[in-house]
């Protein structure tokens, strides 16, 4: 059985190098590094926060971080996957982004009070060439595990991002618009508040809801 | 003049030791990490995304990340910074957090259409460790500038939390609710459409809007 991942904060001096020091000693220990997010990154405080698994024990790790002459402090915490789970990411014009958040938020909070961990992402963005940026980024957000297109309008570049994007395994759902990216989505819905908790409900482990089982694909 | 960050995805293979040995030729480059993101991490895919300052020429730091052994490709890609900004965090009650984000989602659209990179992150979430665990969590989150908590009651463990993030400089506006957050909190609305405006208002480059200036802080 695979071991749980452990939150690590650790505090230290210096820039740059701090990382690779920190890095060594997890290695030593076999760790397999899941997470990492620098949170402060100056000479005199730097702060970084991993997730790891440990095959062997913890102790024996965060004592030998504390060794290191540039760590000042180790803190064992709560994970981020642990709080924050999965993510849903939606992007588009303000006016839509705002209704589908408000159908994926009620959906989320009805899967999160049942166990789930679903937290959902918004950015307001105009402009073909920004939105498909956007769009490929989401792959490189930790977590991320569908992307809703909230717009009236949305083609060209953008729709080839969105075959990227899925390509590498992202759920896609797109609004009903003019433009070329609603052919390119796994899942097509006309209401707002509709796209956002069917995002929700295909992520969700709680909920009874596979895309791929579905019959039609436009709502 | 600082140089800015650049973004990179490594392609490697291999699981523990990866980050170590891309690190160690960072440092070497002198770069200075901003950023970093762990995007698989499978033995026959260990893909990273990296933020960093490098104050030589990227091209030789590109060149010796491809010459590793587990290296298969580097990637130049837009940073993350860049496309998603500055983060709001919206939590609480599934109700009162999708007011917020039709507020903070408008506001935001109105500054990112001005050149602003502002995105709406919420999580619907019941119970007071769960939320005093999350808002301790805002601090581990790369990139976010304010929290709202939207929700009718909260205190206890959750005001210790809000007073903790705040001395680290995170920006906290309560609904105004029952409980002690609101006391411990920068600024308290009423209405959460409001709350969701001012928080998107108050970290804006492009908006005109200080919390210290403000003569009230109960709205």
């Amino acid at each position: 059985m695979e071991n749980a991942a452990i939150g690590l904060v650790v505090h230290a001096v210096g820039r740059t190098g701090v990382l690779h020091q920190l890095t060594g000693v997890i290695a030593r220990h076999e760790g397999d590094i899941t997470s990492v997010e620098i949170l402060d990154n100056w000479p005199a405080e730097a702060r970084t926060y991993f997730e790891i698994v440990v095959p062997g024990g913890q102790e024996a790790l965060l004592d030998d971080l504390r060794q290191l002459p540039i760590v000042r402090s180790v803190e064992l915490v709560n994970t981020l996957e642990k709080i924050y789970g999965k993510r849903i990411i939606i992007m588009g014009g303000g006016a839509q982004v705002g209704q589908v958040a408000i159908g994926a938020v009620s959906e989320a909070d009805r899967h999160n009070i049942r166990g789930e961990h679903i937290s959902v992402d918004t950015i307001p963005l105009v402009g073909e060439q920004k939105l498909a940026d956007a769009v490929r980024a989401v792959a490189r957000l930790p977590r991320a595990k569908a992307l809703v297109l909230a717009g009236s309008l949305m083609g060209g570049e953008i729709e080839a991002a969105v075959r990227e994007v899925r390509r590498q395994g992202l759920l896609v759902v797109s609004l009903n618009m003019a433009g070329s990216v609603p052919d390119a989505a796994d899942l097509v819905v006309t209401d707002p508040v509709q796209a956002g908790v069917m995002a929700v409900m295909a992520v969700a482990d709680t909920a009874k809801f596979t895309v791929e089982r579905l019959k039609r694909r436009v709502f």
